[in-house]
């Protein structure tokens, strides 16, 4: 999995941090409830433990996730704090799309899938734009699935941890 | 469009079945109703009417949906009964993504096109994760369009036939 | 960027018309809001301001977008009137996936991020199948960010100017 690497970008996205907020409906009451979670991503493209690869671009599956037109897809580790080590609660599974054109901005379409902890068994549905050069990103939060059917909602990405020369990054949901 | 084939696998994810339900809203009432849809979708990997193909993963368009990374362009035929036979009521078109590292998992973003009986011209948005060993998964219904303007939802996939030879499958939607 | 032209087609999908029409919901009261956008999208192929590219495809990066299977990955200029020179108010990013066997199809996964005017730092999550042979196209509003919070809708899309011979377009969204 060569990733090159873009050695003058002074900022490194895999590592966010989310402010996840939902409203649930019950039916046939459709009484809303509004919730907060809180969660971190890691996202490493390189390492024995990678859990992103670049599979499409302009120069193919070789292409930077830092250039425009790179597909990346992504099966992050979820977990309650905000180390490897903490407990891992699921996993965020779908794609990652560098979508501007100077590179500094991905769309992204995935599941976050809860295996383990207080929402095991349920999925949250994302999609949202993430303009990483900002401090804070807001994302839709598009339906879910378990206790979270008939969801709605938003959250809001921060990057918490970059390590730029090793392409690895550590994601916070809240 | 060569496929790999893992001769390995002992199950097969392109023959599913699901369950919907939905939530539609009226202007200005919003009063919900709650409908269960039940139809199939035929996912074929293989043969002259094969309706999926790989474009882009680790190995390029040659890479197998088996494994972590592969993207698949679908267009299936939705029908209303299990067999191919049965009346078609519509297409399921949009993209699979291999997003488990063990390859065991899908994310699925796709439309199902509505082009006859009771729901013509209308459309439902999908976006889920399909873990494909597990019996049933369970999918978020994000959006829709024509009577199923403001749809909520989820859906329920479930296995209905597998034909690991030939990479072929229907898919039941309930 | 080669992306080849079908000199065959008669069609040219990249400029579109869409009419957009939302609720929104305010928490705790859950007050629905209805509203009309209309904007429009430069989708350029082609030029020195080429706004999409495709990534991946049966060939390759070079694939077609006029052909099934082949992903674009686009950074389309919004802007408040129909033509380039009217005021941009925000950029279209996201995936187009050929989805349909005889290439006349469209699968839309993107957001429109609004960056100035009225609706400056919100954005809208888009979904849908654009069969762009159809005259009018409607698709799924699934999410939105900022003021959209929780939105739920539909758009309608519409063919409004296309030139063939350079694959540039512009897009309506009403």
């Amino acid at each position: 999995m060569a990733t090159p690497l873009n050695p003058t970008s002074n900022f490194f996205f895999f590592i966010f941090t989310v402010t996840l907020l939902y409203v649930a409906y019950t039916i046939p009451r459709h009484q809303p409830r509004e919730t907060n979670l809180v969660f971190y991503v890691h996202d490493y493209l390189t390492g024995h433990d990678a859990s992103a690869v670049a599979v499409a671009g302009r120069a193919g599956p070789e292409s930077s996730i830092l250039h425009f037109g790179t597909v990346l897809v992504v099966d992050d580790p979820v977990t309650e704090g905000p180390t490897i080590e903490s407990r891992e609660i699921g996993r965020a599974q779908g794609m990652y799309v560098n979508s501007q054109l100077d590179g500094k901005g991905l769309h992204l379409v995935f599941s976050v899938i809860f295996t383990d902890g207080e929402h095991e068994g349920s999925t949250l549905e994302i999609q949202g734009a993430d303009l990483f050069s900002m401090a804070e990103r807001e994302f839709g939060v598009v339906s879910g699935t378990g206790k979270f059917r008939f969801v709605k909602g938003y959250g809001v990405m921060v990057t918490e941890f970059m390590d730029i020369a090793n392409l690895r990054a550590v994601l916070k949901l809240n």
